[in-house]
């Protein structure tokens, strides 16, 4: 199989991480923070370390305000609901992805209202100028996404946040399709909430998320429990990581993910994104000769773009050229509307989808080689 | 070592958990629902039976009614704070985990109240009386622990599932300790919402739990996010069960909860009961025996208990000892208050915690023989 549905997942996994989660599976999947024997410490010591890991990748000053979650979306929602009040408006883009759109949506019955900004492919200034036009008196929060999951676009999300910070607001970023391939430094950004998956571009196991907060005591929890700290009290503790983490984490999926993020620490996120990225362009320019596609995006732009390309072919729907691709070529990609309507109705296709190619560090020249000839055959 | 804490969590994990999770990030960890390539099929389908194997374990009519959670205390979240409006008012136990109680006085700001019912060892009438006193005209919701994860004391569930419909009101069980050693009904019991971790008594990985729900369409969701279900959509779908798995579920984590409740529906909850409370008794004895050991409840009775036990060593501090367990004698348990204060204000051990001991199905009695053994050397 040629798998290119990797801003769905990454797929296959690093063997490193393959190897943790077995180990953490057979010798150390005890309860961290729990319990003070020596499994349960060596498990605590390992979701420490991997905390400290995205610390190190992120430039995140305060290890303890990095947040493990479920996913990307879990952290997500953390963040509009424990930052937005009734009253309060938020700024978004038009590509923003169903975990950003559909929270704020059901935020609508407490009173908050938000604006969808126009995103201009390769031209930051009318993004920015976009954004800025969005921002109104009650404007609280720009929630957008670092990287359109369908059509690749990047948002200048640095200049989104020195815009948000020029008029008092704060500035949520969502990496899902980022995080590991474009390097971001939280510091320096002064982004105030970055959320990402732990499973596609960090290569860690499912089940994994990374909320990182810039100031915690502005933000309410989503949920409260057991947190192995101050367990006399009724309240749940304010201090972090534990204001935001609740319940048993996930310890064999942050053993994963640590080597996930070592794995992409050692080979740094500029050599990942230029591999993808030379695939993309390599395939965008054999699908560009080709009758019958059609693209949506201008040629990958290394400052305006990440590493996929959606296309369709025309008179098909997406959907039945991802099957026959599937069934008859053995490539895995995805098609339809990739939980990103406003992206989709962006371009127009929100009827017919789209089919989406995203490489990782695993694939080659030749995957992309074959899925030309793929595609070639199918039009 | 001697692994005893596994009401924190099961360890080790049977063998065909690990195989099946190392499986699962090998060969299919793609993600389910999202695309139609075989490796997301196989993905979907893994997940797809893990709900079967869940609804057939706990008796389940609507298989799609069985939400996958990040843990116990999400679900538990998820159900408090999806039925629990202002000026409702819950009924809890005197043994709540702070995964039932800290929500809750989070709660509190937005005008929910509660009140702790009194549980009464082997005395089942009393504390059904109990929580029958503390019902008021705006009680809401009975939500309690199937049993103390400190002293092991069972509740009546069943009962108290029928006092709630009596006064037609709803009842959620906290089933942390319970699932897979004590047989539970869903539909016999008519227990409106049950939540429980899916790496304690059911086996699986870290990163897993669930929760099932009788009437979804009375429960609000606490997140919204992508489903790969009617993506078009703003609003977030409100069928079942993507009204709650938002973002991508923990496949490789679901992988090795199925093989988890495959092994606890092999063996049947009553045979790893009887296996576990007979060592539990044997521990009880031997511990009963001893001068300056202080035990906190009555010999187990198998109607009233699950198999887990608690006691202090007069003089000691329970962490104290044990953290000589741990160091000397290679065993471990969890000492201090196990995110329950209540449980042990109820038996006055909050300020030295309890060191508590519960058994798996992998135990034996030779393990309880070091740990009396152990414990006649400390004290």
């Amino acid at each position: 199989m040629i798998y290119l549905d990797n801003a769905a997942t990454t797929f296959p996994k690093p063997l490193s991480v393959v190897k943790e989660v077995n180990r953490a599976m057979s010798f150390y999947a005890a309860n961290p923070g729990r319990s003070g024997h020596s499994v349960a410490m060596k498990a605590g010591s390992m979701v420490y370390n991997c905390r400290g890991a995205v610390a190190r990748l992120f430039n995140v000053e305060n290890i303890e305000n990095v947040v493990f979650t479920h996913n990307c979306t879990h952290a997500i929602n953390t963040v509009l609901k424990g930052v937005l009040k009734k009253g309060d408006h938020v700024v978004i883009s038009n590509m923003e992805h169903n975990s950003v759109a559909r929270p704020l949506k059901a935020l609508e019955e407490m009173g908050v209202t938000f604006t969808q900004a126009a995103v201009y492919e390769n031209d930051n200034d009318s993004t920015v100028n976009s954004f800025r036009n969005a921002i109104n008196a009650n404007t609280r929060l720009i929630a957008c996404t670092h990287a359109s999951n369908v059509w690749g676009i990047k948002l200048p999300v640095e200049r989104l946040s020195a815009l948000a910070h020029e008029y008092g607001i704060e500035i949520m970023v969502d990496a899902a399709q980022s995080a590991g391939v474009v390097p971001i430094d939280f510091a320096e950004s002064k982004i105030d909430y970055l959320c990402m998956p732990g499973h596609k571009g960090l290569y860690g196991p499912s089940g994994t998320g990374v909320m990182i907060v810039r100031n915690p005591q502005g933000l309410s929890p989503l949920m409260q429990g057991g947190t192995g700290s101050s367990s006399i009290s009724f309240e749940h503790p304010e201090f972090m990581p534990d204001k935001f983490e609740c319940g048993t984490v996930n310890v064999v999926g942050i053993a994963g993910l640590l080597r996930g993020i070592e794995f992409v620490s050692a080979r740094s996120e500029k050599r990942i994104f230029n591999h993808e990225m030379r695939l993309i362009k390599r395939l965008y320019g054999n699908l560009a000769s080709m009758k019958r596609v059609q693209l949506y995006t201008e040629y990958p732009n290394d400052d305006c773009c990440v590493p996929l390309l959606s296309f369709n072919l025309k008179g098909l729907n997406s959907e039945a050229v991802a099957q026959r691709l599937n069934k008859d070529f053995g490539i895995a990609v995805r098609a339809g509307l990739h939980c990103a309507p406003s992206a989709h109705i962006a371009k127009g296709t929100q009827d017919i989808g789209a089919v989406r190619v995203c490489p990782s560090i695993f694939n080659t020249d030749a995957d992309i080689q074959r899925f030309t000839n793929a595609v070639n055959k199918i039009r």
